[in-house]
């Protein structure tokens, strides 16, 4: 059982008998997972809040809160679970093999908490940060480009603002592609600046955000 | 400022701008504690559901919740901060000054989950591991004799249960002592087991708590 789910975990058992444990569900067996779901559910809202601290610095308290809730959730959780097959090597109880336990959300999502649980008791917690950072790589991603979209903008706005000029002006130049492929060509401009940015994105938001950055940066370049 | 407060939270930062944010309430300055706070907040959640993990193997999921919640809240963070005499080291604006700001469990509990993100960002996890343990070394035990006692009675219930027997029944066999200074002698009887066993206590429950315990204990004397 636990050779092909170490490998998609890149994680090793010491002690194979936590895995065993997490995967157990209270329909299972009187050693079953719950205890595990809640000391998981404590590591693994730690460990995001840890990461999401220190990767964006200039968020405030109420950002990082609500990046948390949405990396940190049932559904996110699951499909973790989903992405390791799970599902596959969880012990139910015959009612709940029958129902369709091992799809469920809920099962998934509170196994999913029983195995970072696991980690942390078998091999400590730099581990079960290394391991967390890793799973939850993609999401964190996305989570830092949106946000650094949003930035850009705000940020040039906060910019123009401090100088007490005019708002940014961002007009769309261009829309090329299909319609499921388009590419939008932004431009930004900044009265009495005279510079005009341009950006490229798959959306007109994005396009902005682009044309933002690219603004933020030539304002950078003239002041040095 | 910095070394009495040391000296009473028995950390020494090695980077003490984390303690002077963790100090700054959002009142006060621009670079406040709110962020630390966040952090602080997951970091005790998590160190509490570990230490409970551990110490009640024989907890639910449920029971190591509650025990948790009635540890980390902003009442007990509040009274760890009074033990501290933060309020004497906090900074705060004016107009929180003038209204007795120092005093407020609000923001005694918000820095002092602040101060245990920046030992945490200072000192890593474990010296935060040792720390909270510390800190909360009062509260876990009263928590830990309350649910060893509560235990004796359930787990002799549903030994007795198990057994098909009558339940147990408690008598109080003497009171001594002044009105604040009571002993309660209780004696616990169990049907067809032919044992009486014998316990003490400040007060009637947990009299009985000690006779649960030690009718179990000659259950147990009785097997070997």
């Amino acid at each position: 059982m636990s050779e092909p789910l170490a490998k998609k975990l890149k994680y090793r058992f010491n002690d194979p008998h936590y895995l065993k444990v997490a995967l157990t569900h209270c329909s299972k067996g009187s050693e079953h997972n719950e205890r595990l779901e809640f000391l998981g559910d404590a590591v693994v809202n730690f460990v995001i809040a840890d990461i999401l601290y220190r990767q964006f610095p200039g968020a405030t308290e109420g950002e990082l809160s609500r990046w948390r809730a949405s990396l940190v959730n049932r559904d996110t959780l699951a499909d973790l679970a989903r992405q390791f097959e799970l599902g596959k090597y969880i012990f139910l109880g015959p009612g709940e093999i029958k129902s369709g336990g091992q799809t469920r959300s809920s099962i998934l999502s509170c196994a999913m908490e029983a195995i970072i649980g696991a980690v942390y008791l078998d091999g400590g917690f730099e581990a079960t940060h290394e391991r967390i950072s890793a799973w939850y790589q993609d999401l964190l991603q996305s989570l830092s480009s949106a946000a650094s979209h949003k930035d850009s903008k705000t940020v040039l706005q906060e910019y123009v603002q401090g100088l007490r000029l005019a708002l940014p002006v961002y007009t769309v130049e261009k829309i090329e592609g299909e319609a499921h492929q388009q590419r939008f060509t932004i431009s930004c401009e900044v009265e009495h600046l005279d510079i005009k940015a341009i950006g490229m994105g798959t959306s007109r938001r994005r396009g902005e955000q682009a044309a933002a950055q690219a603004m933020l940066a030539e304002i950078k370049r003239g002041k040095k």
